[in-house]
């Protein structure tokens, strides 16, 4: 078994440290295989930013991830960029305000960003959120992986707003996926 | 070109944020190509920890290091198990105190731990004053570039002891390459 997953968006969204949170709640807490990569250089020009997560239960011989199981867009052009590498039966999770028109019907369009503001008075935790809704919305990680390796992981003093984003996200990913149309409907601007 | 580039270490000792640094440093402001990767699994176990970045002019097509031309040591036990990775003229680059028996009588044997805590009291910014060692022991990235990667990616507040440990690291890396032999004679225990 093997999973891919990429986490897309825009530098200083804090999708890199959510990669190496996801991948150390994989690899140190749940025993898996994990390589954990980010690139820089020519596709990086224009703020973009994208970790990735291979997660295995054998040897990983190829680290770069190629078909997306799981792919978390936080911008619209990340999502744009990405969409054709994830698997047909992959997850698209998508931010519903920063990502208005997800390419799949099939999308999860989660207000992330929007929640997270107004549940924890600032955006700045948006990123553990995402952890949470990507594990709520398909278990690819555990919550008590993820949430050791968030506490592990944070800067000393903000483990609770960390803590509190991730059980939001967690929520808002299961209760995306069991009434994926219901509360944010997808309607195309054009 | 391609150099390749791997901090090894136990965790706690910053090692895969030192390597995301550097990564940014290289390929966001010196507009290299960079993959920086970790991985996870049966190899880290032990505490074992290690970051690995591979820099180059062109295009990367394989992600992994495989012949390291820096190993930056920060455990005996990391030292003795990468060296054999390190290319003939590659650089070792070790804590004199962490790692007193080095594999190699040409290692660049630094105290860094020790004149962190000597001269910013706390242990806290070794990582960053490591990535010092390595700017100026082996020129791979400019010291511009390292100080705007550490600064956008150091918690807010902390910015001032951590420039000052990249700028004692670099002291100590450029001092240990011109007078290798001079401050920290090897002398095996046994």
């Amino acid at each position: 078994m093997r999973i891919e997953v990429r986490l897309a968006g825009s530098g200083g969204q804090g999708l890199i440290t959510a990669g190496i949170i996801l991948a150390e709640a994989a690899g140190l807490h749940e025993g898996k295989n994990v390589v954990q990569t980010q690139s820089y250089g020519p596709e990086a020009r224009g703020g973009a930013s994208k970790a990735e997560v291979v997660i295995s239960d054998g040897p990983i011989h190829y680290p770069k991830a190629q078909r997306l199981d799981v792919l978390l867009a936080m911008t619209q052009e990340a999502c744009d960029r990405y969409f054709h590498d994830l698997k047909h039966e992959g997850a698209l999770i998508v931010d519903a305000d920063l990502v208005p028109t997800p390419p799949s019907s099939s999308a999860l369009s989660v207000p992330i960003v929007r929640k997270v503001r107004e549940d924890l008075g600032r955006e700045l935790f948006a990123n553990i959120a995402a952890l949470g809704v990507l594990a709520g919305a398909t278990g690819v990680v555990g919550l008590p992986a993820l949430e050791a390796a968030v506490l592990a992981r944070v800067p000393a003093g903000t483990e609770e707003p960390n803590r509190k984003a991730l059980e939001l996200g967690l929520t808002l990913g299961r209760d995306a996926v069991e009434n994926p149309r219901e509360s944010e409907p997808y309607e195309a601007d054009e």
